[in-house]
């Protein structure tokens, strides 16, 4: 089957593969009908080195189960079916409390380096727990707004959770990529009163307009912090969602945050330290919180919502391509010529 | 007056200064019945340069109310107080919600710098907000209990509170000092249903298991890390309470918290910078919490249990002393010879 590999650092292919297929009798095996590349694929795609090479790619996808394991009990042959981007037992203790990425048995999907979800297929282990059915058909309008809920949605839904995000709170969110956009869209649906997207790519600012940002602030470090404190009285705001991940996304997070007030990082981050002292964040009773969103904990309440319209998160996703295109998608995410890439396989 | 002078680190002293006196419409002249030496006077204890001196110290006290500026509402004459760790209007934006220390008008007693609370009387600012009212007399058994209002028993309760302590939690606390003996019968009012206190002085640990703690952990480190691991199958604890401000308590926190957990720091930290990566807190979604105690939020709620003698948080100090004797109580608590030492000037 065809399947995406990244070698190192900007190096992409789409190659074939072996065929995925049942090992466990807990497995699925998928069909992939949609994919994605992800803004946190990007990570890799500017520093991986050749030593850390070849790895499969993906971890974002709806498919059709195409046959399953004897111990899967929930699901069937010709289900259509989304996938979060950890895999998860679904009945252990953290599974239980809604923290799917910390579950026993379960991993990220580069945890599971013979499988990816930029590819034709993929063997899900633990399906029961880790697949959500989704009542559509393959090809049904939805399905960019329904793939969302694998990472993306959840993630900005996450984001805004720990966030601490509710009625009359003021929110700031770092960073105009998927992830961002959409935790202006779940700030909103969660009722936050002022929502400030940082961001400088109009296109994207326009659809966090759309999404529910109240101010757009296109500076960054110390002019954007000083614009964010003057759009919020000099206080900064009650949350703020930090989708990016490099340092001067927390600095400046650090710098916009409201004393006693939260900040709620979703972009995976690129350093091991940061500052976290006096100055920082204890003296004004600052908390950083957030971590890799339980993505399947939040299906059940985002789907309906999808559903019936509501909300349109699929907007993110702003080109599409086959597998054989999955490589400039890569380009094109990278050089910021498209926002979110969809995989048709 | 006398009053305590830090000059550098290891050189407190006694000395006459000025007298206190009424400044401000809104100031109290307090005459200082009950003082005490705090764990964190031990950190400028340790590493304040000369050029920084010389400094007044102290910023925990009851006292009676001698005189009050011609704004002040809510007190008279002859009136017993306590008094937090740091002054506060009582009615800004910050103080409606609780974050007194981070109040509008307020600040830290060191904002101050000519008054302390290791001294004979104080000029407090903004007395209606800051002071409250104590129903005892001066001389009450009461009084020690009392006095860490002002401070380390607020600062444990803080710890507990915003590390998100309940029935059923589990909870690890970081250092033996009297915050950390604190947090320790905090959580246990809160509910906590294990309470694993980290310290090596059996003195302190055993007021600890008076306070609640159902195990100690008297080993550092890695090793301490796995000695919690294996009192809590392998998970660490919910919310882990750290009471110490140096970087191994950090660590160390670091290391027993159970993912999905929140570290609460009240120790003032002694480092800028600290890991918060994947590794250490992103990826288990774990939450770093904690700041400066807004001890006068807590007054209300923990005074009923202190006067019907439900707690006597009093046990942490060991040692008495006047006046004179505050230099040398520095030593001995700087030495771990006292836990820590009340001043009656």
């Amino acid at each position: 089957m065809r399947a995406t590999v990244m070698y190192k650092a900007g190096d992409v292919r789409t190659e074939t593969v072996s065929d995925s297929t049942i090992k466990q009798g807990t497995d699925a095996l998928v069909r992939i009908t949609a994919s994605c590349i992800c803004g946190s694929d990007l990570h890799p795609y500017h520093s991986m080195s050749a030593d850390n090479g070849p790895v499969r790619m993906g971890h974002e996808f709806i498919g059709v189960v195409e046959e399953i394991g004897g111990e899967v009990h929930t699901l069937k042959k010709g289900d259509l079916v989304v996938a979060p981007f950890a895999f998860s037992d679904g009945t252990c203790q953290y599974c239980r409390e809604g923290l799917h990425t910390s579950c026993e048995n379960g991993n990220f999907w580069d945890g599971l380096p013979e499988e990816g979800g930029q590819a034709e297929a993929i063997r899900v282990p633990l399906a029961d727990g880790t697949l959500s059915k989704l009542p559509v058909a393959p090809d049904s309008e939805l399905i960019p707004s329904l793939l969302t809920l694998s990472d993306v949605y959840g993630t900005g839904y996450h984001a805004a959770v720990k966030g601490g995000v509710q009625r009359g709170k003021t929110v700031t969110v770092i960073g105009d990529g998927a992830v961002g956009l959409l935790a202006v869209l779940s700030a909103k649906q969660l009722g936050a009163e002022q929502i400030i997207l940082m961001g400088r790519h109009k296109v994207r600012t326009d659809l966090g307009r759309e999404y529910g940002a109240t101010d757009v602030v296109a500076q960054r470090g110390e002019e954007g912090i000083a614009k964010v404190r003057e759009l919020t009285g000099g206080q900064g705001t009650h949350a703020v969602l930090e989708a990016v991940g490099h340092m001067p996304a927390y600095e400046q997070a650090v710098g916009v945050v409201r004393p006693g007030g939260i900040i709620s990082r979703v972009g995976v981050p690129q350093y091991a330290d940061a500052a976290v002292g006096f100055e920082s964040l204890f003296g004004g009773n600052v908390t950083l919180t957030g971590g890799p969103a339980p993505s399947r904990a939040y299906v059940d309440r985002l789907l309906p919502d999808v559903l019936d319209g509501t909300v349109n998160p699929g907007k993110v996703f702003d080109r599409t391509t086959d597998l054989e295109g999955v490589p400039d998608g890569y380009r094109a995410m990278d050089e910021r010529e498209a926002l979110k890439v969809l995989v048709t396989p």
